[in-house]
């Protein structure tokens, strides 16, 4: 796999400090309208904050012939391979057809994960072992919690390539974000402005939820009119002093 | 529109202390079936007390063509609007088709509405900024968090309309209750009434409560049986004593 | 009803200790693949740990002229004769149709079973008075709040029949098992061995996980190769002196 | 089972005669709204006029161990039992859990229940061999086609019990009312009643259709106001010398 | 309500020539992904060529006390009065939550508005009375056939403001097509030029068609390349003559 | 690919005159539960008789900066490749990840495979042109019709991996056999034993469907006792003669 990056440091820093609700702003006016991963959740809220490159797995339905605990030996197998060669800094996307009546992976995977420096996990279905997931520093988005192991509905397919999670398609290197809310994926080839921009825009609101709790108006505020950016720029230019 | 705010300062006050549960169980004693907002839950459960007239916000489908970021620098824009007209102690009631891929209203917006004094708000769509607004002193009540700017999947129609909102008819000026496990609507005529009936209903249930506490069987107690209603009765003549 | 109970003592405090994932895997390997009453969650997961024997209570939907207030008052009702006649360290099962429109069971009734010595108590609708469970110490398992009385949208119809639950089929007797992340039932005729294999598979599991830990691979430990088998037996026969 | 039919056979031609549409307004009329067996089309439109006594048919989910192609040759499984013992006259009604993924029944034993006299299946479910069925006359209500044999998905559990099916309660005897539209249950209690005023509403709207054929406005027509009343008196006083 | 109906004479005929398909690339070509209105078949495919203009029903969530039998006799009430006021080639667009539980409408109201010669009706509810409907001579679009009154689910509120249906935007004024396929509405300033590309476009889809008939490989003929494009140009000039 | 065909031509014959609900029966005697596409229907139930390998078409969600109107000029597009390359007899099975909502292919394309010889395409998602699939003699299946093209909310990634369709896993070469009822796949290892296996069932089964006709009880011919089943075996022998 190529694992050239793109996203330079800065704004894999500025990509931490930014909500996903704002990244979805900034995308609508680059034209993209569907960035958000639909329907899943953290499982743990206070570790929610993930930034990395998409590597992807991709599930298809078990059949019973085909889906046996003795798949698990192979070292081949496209879950158990993907886990100790996805790298560090990426975050695992599994493409699971939105199915969680079987778990994508469990609690022994996923600190393996975190282990290895990975840096998050999303499905589209569920995990297992979440009572543990929940108190483990990893962020792990999925649409609930699943008890049974996922070779009871899914099939592990391959690695890496093109998938769907979430009803959002999901290409091997885009740039995945994701907050207590939820999880945002950045075309690889938008990361850094987006970034750049979702920057910009934080202080901008941050200023504005400021004023806003000093019981001012919306109107003109947000958006801005003449006036009130001009206020803003001066404000900003004051507090960069 | 109008305000005329027929239920009593004292109603409003029984409707803070009394559970959703059993304004339901007092309205279907007056042949009404689904009072309920559907599939919403409360995004800060500990903030979720709520109780206001409804003031409504209906959204239809966006059109690519219509719904663009420019829209919001109109002040006739509904969402915009409703914002700064709600009265204080209203509640904001929006139709969002149970469509939670977008929000419905974010951070920003919802606190400009606690400022105003607004009571609470209510959709059957998302919320974007979830994470701030777990922290908000402030009823909220959605589907579920959904980080899309409200434009991608919903245009803002008009306000003040009767609505639907997680399958349930809401009429502006019903009187809308929240709690920790959900959202009860109560036609505006029938709010006095079922404010009384369901006071009188909570103190007997928390006495029955505490029996059950005690270890006594449901039989005769939950409903009382004549002899159960006759202690119920002493227990309060003395209590009120 | 049959209330002989089959499994021993020591297999019901393994089942206590043992997650509702690993009882997946262990009934997996005996052909069950459908074992999980899917969508349903805690509603107090700090309270979450089960274990008793099933006995069931079956709703199908409201007739208008049939559910009214007075069906509570004859104690040959099957949901309130249920609260009073399941035995100690049973656990409630109820076939809500997976319609969380209307409560399956509210607060007075779920303390009355844990006054009782109840086990714990599932339904693939929903509860009212969740905001009282979720302090309560007991086990109670809903898809999700759900403030309308029963009779909105469900009859009570008969107990101790078999039914379905979360899309699982649930016949009274066998062993109900809930952790925080859900409920697994286990067949009467396989409780014992089946407690017995996951309460070992616990154990290397948790030694798996510390391994994991310290930072080896999960090739060749899990699932064990040979050496890691023998590994694993030496530590045993080590911790056990 | 009691087999006593109070539904006269002047009313059951009746019912033959008139729409579910129809049907379902003489029982709102009644205080009930919900009588209609939701999501189940016909799988033979021509075939499709049936009235008679329900007589139901159980399943749950299927389990592995229990669901087995042996099971069939039990006499005393409910489904093979059902197809011999199901009087003539009777609809047979069967509760699928609205799962179509496997069939509820199919050409053979469906021919056979023809063969007895019966007056028809539905399930909320799926029918096999449904090629067979659209050219059998014979009235068949399905959610849909579906080829896996039952015992896939269902396990057979009893016969004649208080059902659900479509969303909608089902009692034995309660008189089953099928068109090309859909079907209808009236409660038992109420079927000779509903079968007069079906039928009397039947030759007042056939009446209005021809009205409205000819060009005249609805308003004060459909519902009627005096003069219309007076009419259509009139006008079935003359039709019926 | 403003009647001026811009769409020319000449693109209504060009329109009743073209397949819904084809008109929704035309609007993706202009921007515009979300035309369709989803999840409705038509009653009757051989009448189903529908053009006209939207004209709207709202409906909302029936509520007990309001939704009784005597609204109908109200003239003002927006169902009824919308029947008798739609004008003639206007297509009726009914907004029913996607809710086909309870009927938008039946067979009296429908032969109504053919007689007045209105242009057809669209709900992504249901209709009753649909086997009178299957051989009536008008376009008529639901989800699915419902035989309960609309009473019993919907409550009519209001006529010609935008609605949602079938998860689409619809504005009064719209040109509404449907086909045998479905319906795709039109916003009213792109009418006349997406009539006219469609039509331009479907000459020619016609003539590819009658190539891959002939044997030909769609490389290079669908999409056309240079060479197509001037081989379809000399046939369009030769046929043309 | 690999084009090996391992279906011997008279048993590819047999399953011609086999139904899809005896395969789902043969298949489960093997061990399998899981072998219909579910949620899809034949477009033209005339023509609905096809046996074919899988050659399968993936797509993912759209993403509006890659799914332009210019994708289709270019000649690796996977769709349009895979209706260029796609060997006669084949099937092809699309993985459309159950949205309908855009058309997975449409005529002119469906049209194009029926000139090269395929057998037959399945959708779980839609096609649009339905009206004219609907006289065309080529076996077509999806959810619905669905008028809008494919990039609106599809974008096609990779031919001949393994897919899901309709919640089946199907493997590229896998035997796909279609009735007016549906589809079954069938791994391709199974293919041979299980054509025999469901041609002889057939044939006792039409003797059986015969029998019922006649009248007699499905009691010890349904499954076959003894004594059927040497009737059967003495019916065979004669009328082989």
């Amino acid at each position: 796999m190529n694992t050239t990056r793109s996203l330079t440091d800065e704004n894999r820093a500025r990509l931490r400090g930014v909500s996903t609700a704002t990244l979805t702003t900034a995308l609508f006016k680059r034209g993209l309208r569907n960035v958000c991963i639909q329907g899943v959740l953290p499982v743990n809220p206070a570790a929610a904050r993930m930034v990395g490159e998409a590597f992807t797995l991709r599930y298809i339905p078990a059949r019973e012939d085909l889906d046996t605990m003795s798949v698990f030996t192979d070292r081949s197998h496209p879950q158990r391979r993907g886990i100790e060669e996805i790298p560090a800094g990426y975050v695992m996307v599994v493409d699971s057809r939105k199915d969680p009546r079987a778990a994508s992976a469990g609690g022994i995977l996923i600190t393996r994960m975190k282990m290895r420096g990975v840096a998050g996990i999303v499905t589209d279905g569920g995990f297992r072992d979440t009572p543990d997931l929940r108190s483990l520093d990893f962020p792990c988005y999925a649409a609930r919690p699943s008890a049974p192991t996922n070779l009871i509905h899914h099939h592990a397919v391959d690695l890496n390539v093109p998938i769907a999670c979430g009803d959002l398609a999901v290409y091997p290197g885009d740039i995945v974000v994701g907050d207590a809310e939820g999880v945002v994926v950045i075309p690889a080839h938008l990361a850094n402005e987006t970034a750049e921009e979702a920057a910009a825009m934080t202080l901008f609101e941050d200023w504005v939820d400021a004023r806003v709790r000093d019981g001012r108006s919306t109107f003109g505020l947000y958006p801005p009119d003449e006036s009130t950016r001009a206020e803003f720029e001066a404000w900003q230019a004051n507090s960069s002093n």
